[in-house]
Order: structure tokens, then sequence, then C-alpha cells
């Protein structure tokens, strides 16, 4: 396919290599050039907006931070938006809010463009090693129009419904799973601590118990308390606990224990610890223990 | 070993069929002795009080459903307090108070008995399959004493530490782990079904994402909504939420996800679910979703 | 003075009639302009649009339901920003977000014009006995020439800070102390009734306690389950919370008293209660106790 | 009425000062006997156990800390229930636990004595004035009978039922609210303080909303942030928190508000504010904003 891709940051400029190695043509536009230079080697065009990355493609992918992110590069001056033809496709892979996905398909709707909401599971490593679960959402032709991409990033593709902002409500659902558990071990780690049990032996039986890549290693980054470099920004995991909460907001879905979340989130915030990964929202629960 | 083995209930009766198959000698006490009769059939002796079955034995193990079955067994008239020699063992299985382990310890240590705390993680088939997580803690030479007690009922045996109650507050932080994520399945399965996602589906992302049989197996009570016929029964699972909470309350550790499990849990008990299995907890997110 | 009232529902009519009474000129704006004409038998002029009262006035006040409704009186077109001269005044008395406060702040900047956010403390009944709280900010020599307008709407006046929003803080932060009472109420009163303890006992009892107005007021509602017809409406409670909740967010200030609330009021809104007296929410402690 | 008092601390000795105007007869015990000899000054009779200031009296009132200070007092070697005649009445005025109501209740009917649970609101400034706030529950015709003394020492009974547990479960449910009110205040003046607004300035505006002297008295603590010494501990605070929880408990009545106010509280004994005034809980929601 004839492909664009916006946003060549941790998670995409992987899933561009992954999208060229697949065959496919790809142009790239990053805010930051110097980002998107590197995929020149691996055969991709680089472009000077987004605008003119999409123009005369089939789909154009955005891969970025936030819904301001997003909004920017699809409905901003020289926007994605501006430059698709009727009948070409906007596949966001971003974990941005249901209410954005919303507007994006009204928006691309008024255009005649395609709007389905393609986020992902998985860190950069998965991207890089196409093992990202690819969750879209929107109209089913649509979809298996996208197939080509999908196979090309990922190792699992799940559709989540056939309204676009289903997919986002799955991803933050997912994203909310792995704070909840971040929030046990943190939790049950200053318990532990307070009665003289080493985390790195409860987190052996905790291995043992769920037998689970994703506890194995977020057990781990919490009983070393090594929060630097952060795999995945607090303040970004704070970002989707909102964003999830709003979601069931609208949905009138109570979520307590994404309320206790957010507060430790938001009390690790106050304690500067924005940039570190969000696993270190642990150290509140350690503090309000006295450790 | 010379053995008895108190409590042939659900998870006592395969403990003790492992104890024979590994070629201990194994007496039996069950309250109603309907339950411990099976076991003659597999070369147990079926004794007539707790104090009878622990005489002569070199250990008695206790695995029996809560504090006060345990007080009364070991403590209580014709208990196995008074049955067991000095230097003899008692192995208590039990998920019980921190408070009743240092209770026990004392108790036995008043009489020269040995008491290590020796909590397992698993359900009844995990006992049945000998694959079960051993979590002994007490004194490392009576730990080791009882290793081939530990080899023949489970897979995996971790030393919680030197005193007997760090094991059951390690037992209560575990099932705390598992009651964490109980509750995050059942918020986002109230959220995704209002979103009008389905709950197999975002079972399968889970699935996918985890990859743990922990997520697999309770996940799918949970989108099943299939509670009865109950493999922990939901008191059951209150219970251990609240020793979990006391424990944090005597080291000082705040807990709040704990506090949300309990206060759910409790919902689920006034709506009647008392003898559910603890998964049906689900209940009390979906009812307050307006589901 | 000269001024222009925009917003004559329950809370803006009475305080429409005791500027008038007070001796200022007044000409009203209601989008539905049939809840603004009984206000002309008490001297008030009868505009047909926000920028037409706004014109040539020394202040205009808004006193609407919430952000969207500011926004679009003001910022919209024929919006009031769009009549208000350089110089004049907008004291906004509508309880919205700390966000559009700023937001408001700026644009009136930008025309030259002058913002004081001015929230008040009262139901239509205290409005119209002119003994609302009235607590503005901005910069002190607006706030002192808008002192005849807060004389004549209300029994006192804070002053809550130099900037705009820091009086819509203050005021969520008050609104998050009723909701506070009004879940403690829902939760021991719930109790209390499984207890055998009736209620209005309980009432009693804290009415002797605490000595408030507010509690005995709130109390009463919640003990009689008198929710209709709705002083204050569920859904309009939740968007307080939902308020205080973002301004704690922005703040980094972690409010899980806030979060249990917004949980709760959710789960009211999930059965139906929106449009109910926000003292309704004690029924979902209540169906939580399984009563 | 020929009077007993066992207990003479800060509340228990201003309460017989009171009762010893009021023209009854008393003979008082004290743990430490240096606390009990002031009130020979004021005609009390000073005894050796409770088992000899309970014989040959009409009724003996215990005013303890807690339960297991009652226990022992009333239930322990030369308890009073062994110097009480069968007939006579064991006023209990602590704030104990209903279990333990309801085994006390159980104690003395075995021994033919009567027992109501006698709470009481108020500080020891109340005590001291009479401004107590009197709350028995137990079988009418004995409420009757103790008219005397609770008119002798308050301003105001309330009759909680006919179950004496049932008036320990109303004190609780009022210390409850007492809670509620801290923790409102401590996360609403965290989030004041980083929003630059004078935790004073908020307090004004509460009192002049509530008018509660409750609110007057604590919103200064906190706001002053005094919290040496203690009116009251916290340390008793989180123990009475923890009672209305078990009580909840027992009910099946979840209690969010007091699963977050123990669980403050927790975190505030983490940090060493056990004999601190338990409005230092608000330490904690300061700590949590980073401030």
């Amino acid at each position: 396919m004839n492909l664009a891709l916006i946003g060549t940051g941790r998670m995409g400029a992987p899933i561009a290599r992954n999208l060229l190695r697949a065959g496919h043509q790809l142009t790239v536009y990053n805010r930051s050039r110097a980002k998107a230079e590197p995929l020149a080697a691996d055969g991709a065009l680089i472009s000077h907006s987004p605008a003119e990355a999409a123009r005369g493609r089939e789909a154009v992918l955005t891969v970025l931070a936030d819904d301001a992110a997003v909004e920017q590069a699809v409905l901003g001056d020289d926007g994605a938006a501006a430059g698709l033809e009727p009948g070409a496709i906007h596949i966001s892979c971003s974990t941005i809010s249901t209410v954005l996905a919303r507007r994006l398909t009204e928006e691309h709707l008024r255009r005649g463009q395609n709007y389905p909401s393609v986020p992902v599971f998985g860190r950069p490593q998965a991207a890089e090693a196409k093992t990202l679960l690819v969750v879209p959402a929107g109209p089913a032709p649509i979809i298996e129009r996208c197939r080509p991409v999908f196979d090309a990033i990922g190792r699992q593709t799940f559709v989540a419904g056939a309204e676009p902002w289903q997919a986002n409500a799955l991803k933050l659902g997912g994203n909310f799973m792995i704070a909840g558990m971040l929030e046990s071990f943190s939790e049950a780690f200053a318990a532990m601590r307070k009665a003289g049990i080493s985390p790195h032996l409860f987190l052996d039986v905790m291995n043992a118990l769920f037998a689970s890549p994703v506890y194995a290693g977020y057990g781990r980054l919490v009983a070393d308390e090594r929060f630097e470099p952060a795999g995945f920004a607090l303040k970004l995991g704070l970002k989707d606990i909102r964003l999830m909460l709003e979601t069931a907001h609208e949905l009138a879905a109570p979520m307590p224990f994404a309320s206790v979340i957010r507060d430790q989130l938001l009390a690790a915030m106050a304690i500067g610890l924005a940039e570190s990964d969000w696993s270190s929202v642990s150290r509140i629960s350690a503090r309000n223990a006295g450790l």
C-alpha cells in the first residue's frame, strides 16, 4: 500500500520500519524532522507537513502522544485531513480520548474520508519485534482494507467494534488493567516490606502464581525501584487513567479502582515523578506506609 | 514421615492423598467423619479427635477454613496441641490471621512444640495435581525437617521468613493481588459492556496482553458470569481481604485498593452472594453502572 | 450602577430583583425570553441578545448553569464580550471551571474589559432573601468597583484572591465540602438503618452535635428520602465535583473523598437520578447495603 | 443514687464531679490511684478495685478508653461484674465495639445484672460544662432508672434503641461524621493552599456557610496546624473508625468514606502522628499534594 505515517517517535519509528519491511511504500512526517530522517535509510520519503505526507496516500497512520498532538497533526493548519483525498483512510494508532475519536469520525466523514481508530498494545520493544496487539474499530470494509497494515506491525488483531471510539475505550480499559496491577503491587510491596518480607521474594511467588510476563516485567521495576529511564512516563499514565475516567463518566460506569489510581498518580506528580516510569507510583504507597 | 492431617475438606483431602502417595504414614481427622473416611482406602488411619490424631506423630498438618476452626482444632478441648509431643511440629496450611499465627507460635513454644506457618496457593484442582505453591515461614531447621512434606504436596516452595506469621502475611498479600485483578476486571467489564464491547472480546485482548492462566481463568468466570458452584466462596474472599487489612493495620501500611475491594465484597454480601464464587463481586460494578 | 444580567433562571431572577431593589438600573437577557419578562414589572429592561444587554453598561453579570452556557453567552455570536465597552466589567457568578475562568480572563483582557469571577453560595431561597455568600476574585480595584453589586445581592463578601479563577476554586471547594457531608450522611444512614436505628433519630443527634443549618437541611432530605423536586439537581452536583477534580488535577492535589463522591454520583446517574436532588446520592449507599 | 464510677481520666473526672454536684453518692476507682484522689475533695470515696467500687451500688459507670480497658475493668479479676449485685446496673459510657457491647449484655444478663450502653458525645470541656450528648440504649425501664444520671452529666439524652449495642453503633456513626468532616477539610485545605488561597479564608467562608461550632473548632485546628496537645489522639480516632468499619462489616453496609479515612489515619500513624490530635490527619492530604 501507499502509506504515510505521522509521528516517528519511540513507537512510530519501529512501526514505520515494519511497514517498509513488509513492502509498503511509506512517506513519514515528524514535527522535529531530525527524528524522521533516519527512516530515509530504510526507504521512507520524508515530508514537510502532515498534509503533504497524506496527499495521494491510501492511508495515513498517526502515532502520537496525546489528544493535542493528534488534533494539531490532523485538524490543524496543514494537517493530514487537509491532504487526504476522499475515500482515503486515517488510521489513528494513538491512545486518545473517546471524545476526540468521535470528533475525528465526524470530521473525516464530512470530508468523505474514512476513519478507524486503531490503538495498539505494547511498548517500543514490542513495536520493534512486531508483537504489538492491534485493536481496530470502525466500519468492517475499512478494517478489511487496512489488514495488510495490521499484519505488518503486530502479532494479533482484535476488532473492537463498528464505532471507532470503541477501540479507544478498549485500549483505555487495557491500560487501566495494567495500572490496576501496578497499584496492587505497590500496596502489597509496601505491606510486605513492613512485614520484613523482601519484595523480590514476594515477586517470585507472584511470578509462580500469575505466570505473566507483564507481572514479571512491571513487578521487577517496582521491586528494583528502577524508575529511570521511563519506559512509559508517569504523566502519560495519568493522562490515560484520566481519559479512562472521562470515558467512564460518559458511560456512567463508576470505577473506584481507577479513582484510587488517579489519586496515587497525582500524588506522584506532586512529588516530582512526572517523567519517571509510571511504576514509580509505588513510591506513594511506600511513603504512606512511612517507608 | 509419620504424619497427621486435620481437615479433609476440598483442599485437605487431595493434600492427604498426595502425602500418602509420597509414602508418608498418615492419620487423618475431620469434624464430620464422613469426609475423612474415603481416605482410608488410600491407606490413611482415621482418628477420633485432633489430639488423638496428633499423638506420636512427627508433624501434624492443619488444613482448615478460618481462624475459628484452627483455634478450635488446635487449642480447643482435645485439640492437636494437647496430643503433640514436645519437639513435634504443627504445620498450619490454613489462610489465617497474622495475629493467630503469632498466638500459635507462642502456644506451641510454651509446650516445647514447633510451629511453622505454611499457607499454600492454589485451588482444589492444584492440590490434586500437586501444583500448589508452598510458602513456609519459621525457624530454618524446622522448615528443613518439613521439606519432604512440601515436596509431596506442591510444585515449588518459597520460604517467607523466620517468623511464622510472615508466611501468613505473604499469603494474604497474594490473595489481595488476585482480588485486585478481580476488581480490575469487574470495573473494566462494566465499562466495556456500557461501551458495547463484549466482555469476551475484552478478555481475549487481556489474555493476549497478560498471558496469565490466572487472568484467563478468573476473567472467564467474570465474562461468563458463572459464579456457581463457587470455586472459592465470596465470604471466604472477604475474610481474607479483612485479614489483609488487619495485617496492614498492624503494620501501619495503608492499602486503598484493599479497602475498595472490601467495600465491594461487602456490597456483594449484602445482596446475597456470600456463597457464590468471589468473582461474583463483579456484580457490584455492573449494578453500580446500572447494568 | 447601570447593569445587565444574563440568565434569569432560579438563581438569576431573584438576584436581578435584589439589584433593582437596591436602586441599580438593570437590563436582563435570557435565552428563553419568557423567563426574563416577569422582571419588566420590577423595572428591568428586556434585551434581545447578550451583546445588546451588555452594550453601554458598567458591568454585566452572568448567572448561568455551566461552562457551555457561559461560553456561549459571553464568547459566542452576539455574546456579551462583543457588547461590553473597554473598561467595563463582566461579573461571572456561575460555578464554572477554573480553566474557563482563566480563558475568560484572557479574552476580556484582550478586549480591554475587566473580568472578576464572583461565584456565590446559596440556593434560590438564599438569593431571594439576599443572604448569599459572595466570593469575588480579581484585581482589587475592580472588586472595589463591584462592591455595590455584592452588597445588593448577598449578606457577606469574601475576596478569594487577585486571580479570578481562585474564586472558582474556592467555590468548588465549598461545594465539595457539602458533598462530603452528603456522602457521610448517606453512609451513616445506611449503616444506622441496618442497625435498626431510625435515620431521624440519628439526624436529631447529629443536629445536636453539629448545630448546623446545612446539616439540618440536607440531613432531613436524606432521612426523609425526599429527592423531588430537586433543589439542586444531581447532574449539576456531579458537574461540580468533576470540576473540583479537574482543578485538583491541575493543582496536583489528590482528593480521595472527591473521587468517592464522583463514583457514587455516577452510580446514581446510572440508575436514573440525574434530575433528582443531589442528596439522592444516598440511594447508592442504601442499595450497596442491600436496602 | 448510690453510684460508682470507674475511670477518672479526662472524661471520667468531670463526669464524676457533675454526679457529685447533682447530689449523688459516688465511689470512684482508677487504675492509677493518683488520678482518682483529687475527687475525694469533691466528696467521692476512693476504692481499691472495680469490684469493691461496684459492690452495693445501684449503678456503676465505666468511662474508659477502649475495649481492652473495659473488658479488664468489668470482666477481669476483681472486675466490676464480680462486685455488682443482681438487679444493679452497669452504665458503659466508653466508645467500645458493638461486639463487646453484646458480650457485656450477655455477661451481665447471666449474672442477673442490667447493662445499658450509654456512650456520650463531647470533649472533656463539654463533660465539665455538663453539655454532653447522652445516648443510652437498653431495656426502657432500665434507661428510665438511669435518667437522674443522664440529667446530671449531659444537656440532652437520645435513646438509641432497646439493644445496648445500638447506642454504640450510633456513637461510632457520629464519630464517623466528624472524621468525614475532618477529611473533607484536609483535602479542601490542601487544594486551596495549592491554589494560593489561605486556609483561614477558606475556613471563614465555610463558617459562614455551615455555621457549625464543630466546623469552626476543627476547621481552626487544621487551618492553624495546631495538633498538640491532642484534644483527641489520632490513635483513638483510628480505633473508632476501625470499630465503625467492623460494625459496618457485621451489618454488611459498605462505607467507602470510612475506608478512605482509615487509610489516611493509618498513613498518619506511619509517620508518627499517633499521639497528635486526630485533626493532624490533614498532614497526609498536604503531603500527598507535595506540600
